[in-house]
């Protein structure tokens, strides 16, 4: 995370994110898995709205990579070609790219409860008295203020100073009571804890081998490139994009879907010549913030962070993280998408590992042999769905909901509602009809009962741009009632040329 | 398996599935998964035309559950509200919906090779001499010739009587030879095995709890009913729908990807009043059977089979499987859908077992207070992949490649080729202009060099319905050739109707 940038406008209301969250489980976005029986930490279910939602934002991502891909700077349009690898695959692919040894958090436990921290995610409170250092979970200003109030004796949080766990010893200081500790909850030294969740396969135990749910989906693209280059009409360069699920063991799943143990990406590897890997770096990353701009998020709320030369990993030659101001990390932004320069380092891990040659025989270049370059554009499609929620989620007090969600039209779970005032002067039976008709073409809610003013409140709260209301008058002039979801406009239309309207409007 | 109707077509050519999986492989639909690392088996992954021809089935699933759901019997459209829920759950969602108890197979070990086989899945061919009994794979003519050949000391299948082994005391029958051993290889007695496969959750040994993958994607919605009538303006009847992978530890993964350890389901539960739930099997079993029909497989390979009541699970009122005739099963058919009356069995089950009420309170009947009875259509995704690709292997000596794939155009991965025939006047310009316009509708191939036979032989092996042939007279009269992937017949079509063209024979 990152401080803002001075220029951004502070003057927007705050959002709570309790809020939120309590919208996308009242109509029916996003919903705790296994809710009915208290939940799992770090599983969500996305319900009929989240899901319409996440496939719009899914399939547009798709469009603009598989489908319809850029012009490249050449002024041709570049070549990207769809995948979807199995989420288990041979345990030996993940020795390879390393998420076996190293895909791993340095973790302390509780010497009183036994739970297990993220050491990079505690700091400890250090009181000018006697009382025990409190261990806290940082970034998260609620627990902290919970924590202080429970076992602070009085104190607030300025008669503390606070050190980073991995800033030191922790042996230097017996006295420390770690996060849902009551009575001392010393910790341990940091260890390394891995991320991948295990599983076996084979039904015989003789047979049976250990085998991983992915941690992310590019190595399902990288173990395939020899397979689409020697399948596929492509040429270096050239891309392959996949999106799916993958999952991490999370110690701290938090800040609602932002971080879960089981997520959605959408991720790209881009495969060209070493020599053009910077300018297709540059490339990506100008092209993934105009997506995320032309779906609504507002350049205010999204920051291009270059990482420092400290933070790359040793194979990295360039990551650009495309950061969202979310209501728990605000005035500062968390993690969007990365966008990496990886060089030629899973390509030739995968070749040492597999002993399968990887090189690429490029007849453009006099048939030079070489292992192509990656540049990655990894996105969190769960992630994006959360930005979206956000950004979209506008707090007004003139109207009857009290908010409203400002979704780009393209991303709405429903463009329309069809409406009947009442079930009489066959109302029902031309909203039907009309339903019937914009179906084909949009995807249209049509409720039928309940006070209208109830009607449009709900449409406001899961951001339908435009409400279509049938009332006495249309069976006379064949008119309906349009509503615009910001302004609360209307306006007359007629009955044979909503479909239009809403092409129009949606355009 | 059934066997087929006196009625079905013999005449057609017999197809291997070899062909298919070697088409599969080199032209890039599915891939063995993990392939440079020799394989993982029973996972697969879908190549860049695998993956569209799975989203085609998959969105026009969707399309035709939650978007423009079907007219039910009175007349007005039906309402399905979409989902999307976790892969894993809280393990109690799995045994109250009896997976941890009962999804077992039932399992025989080999004393010799320690290797496990479904019981159920092997027969013992026994000689009229001394020699040892054989037990063998079923359904697996292969399998068993090989087997033959190997041990049968010259004999043929006809020298031997075949026992299926569940029918058989297993200690009468001493002189075994398992599949796979050499010596001996008798077998144990049956035991169950589970299928489901598991992992651990949580960081801290402490907290790690056993979850596991979910064996079918329906559960999801039986845990989520109350929350979507909570949250979203349905009433019963109506339904749910989910496209998602599910996982299930098969002993003997086979048959390409028709029995497979990761595989993807589209699941609906209609949810209705007791008294309708006979009246929404039937339309349900004839609505799916259409949806089957309205992609292209041929009534002659699809077999509507109703369980016979000795089939049926203890709760279940009803099931009727759409069966498929695949290379593997003619003249039999095998799985592709099945349709089920459940009763109000597995929400009685979640509502005993998470202690949270699932009741119903009717405001159209008087509210009269119910556990809904469930109809569900639950049909494999994967299945249909592979339905759909061996309903399309059409052999044809009178081309090139020997075989073309008769999509129907609306699952074809692409629409359209457009094909400069060289790259002399300014015919890649001109094709590059086509595929711009078109790609904004269409899926569409732009191929630009190599011999224009073997294009047409790519475009015919991957199903393209039309081919484009930009050539020198383009220049001059602005007409390209169209090419109809079936007949072959070829015509001029002018470059700027070339979209209305395509527009109106993929309609």
């Amino acid at each position: 995370m990152q401080t803002a940038p001075q220029t951004t406008d502070q003057d927007q209301p705050a959002v709570d994110m309790k809020d939120i969250v309590a919208l996308c489980k009242r109509r029916g976005f996003i919903f705790g898995a296994s809710d009915i029986y208290g939940g799992i930490n770090g599983f969500w279910d996305y319900g009929p709205l989240g899901t319409e939602l996440k496939n719009n934002l899914r399939d547009y991502w798709w469009k603009s990579m598989v489908t319809t891909p850029p012009i490249g700077p050449d002024g041709h349009p570049v070549q990207i070609v769809g995948l979807d690898s199995a989420i288990i695959q041979n345990p030996q692919v993940w020795v390879a790219s390393g998420h076996v040894g190293g895909f791993s958090d340095p973790m302390v436990d509780c010497r009183e409860t036994k739970k297990r921290y993220r050491a990079d995610h505690l700091v400890i409170l250090i009181p000018s008295d006697d009382t025990p250092w409190i261990a806290t979970i940082e970034d998260d200003e609620d627990f902290l203020k919970a924590r202080l109030k429970k076992v602070g004796r009085g104190k607030s949080l300025n008669d503390f100073t606070s050190k980073n766990l991995t800033e030191i010893d922790l042996a230097e200081y017996p006295k420390i009571l770690a996060p849902d500790a009551k009575e001392k909850g010393t910790l341990t030294e940091p260890k390394e804890f891995n991320l991948l969740f295990e599983t076996g396969i084979g039904a015989s135990e003789a047979d049976k081998t250990t085998a991983y749910l992915r941690g992310e989906t590019a190595q399902g693209i990288f173990i395939n490139f020899k397979n689409v280059v020697d399948s596929s009409r492509v040429k270096i360069p050239f891309g392959i994009a996949q999106v799916g699920k993958a999952f991490r063991n999370e110690v701290n799943p938090r800040n609602f879907i932002f971080r879960s143990r089981e997520f959605e990406q959408m991720e790209m590897e881009w495969f060209c010549h070493p020599d053009e890997a910077q300018k297709w770096f540059s490339f990506w990353k100008d092209e993934r913030k105009k997506f995320w701009e032309s779906i609504g998020l507002t350049s205010d709320n999204i920051l291009m962070r270059d990482h420092d030369a400290d933070e790359l990993v040793f194979y990295s030659q360039g990551t650009c993280d495309i950061e969202y101001k979310y209501p728990f990390t605000s005035p500062d932004f968390g993690e969007l998408e990365g966008i990496a320069n990886r060089g030629n380092y899973d390509l030739t891990q995968h070749q040492e590992h597999s002993k399968t040659k990887l090189e690429y025989l490029d007849p453009e270049r006099n048939n030079e042999k070489y292992i192509p370059h990656v540049i990655e554009p990894a996105a969190g499609l769960t992630r994006g769905v959360l930005a979206l929620l956000c950004e979209a989620y506008t707090p007004d007090p003139n109207r009857p909901s009290g908010v409203y969600l400002n979704f780009d039209p393209k991303m709405a779970p429903k463009k329309a509602a069809i409406l009947p005032l009442t079930a009489k002067d066959g109302q029902p039976e031309i909203a039907e009809k009309l339903y019937l008709e914009l179906r084909e073409e949009f995807a249209v809610d049509l409720d039928i009962k309940q006070n209208i003013g109830k009607r449009y409140a709900r449409q406001d709260e899961i951001g339908t741009p435009y409400c279509f209301t049938i009332d006495q008058q249309t069976s006379e002039d064949g008119m309906v009632t349009s509503r615009e979801r910001n302004t609360m406009a209307q306006e007359r239309v007629p009955l044979d040329k909503v479909a239009d309207f809403l092409r129009e409007k949606l355009k």
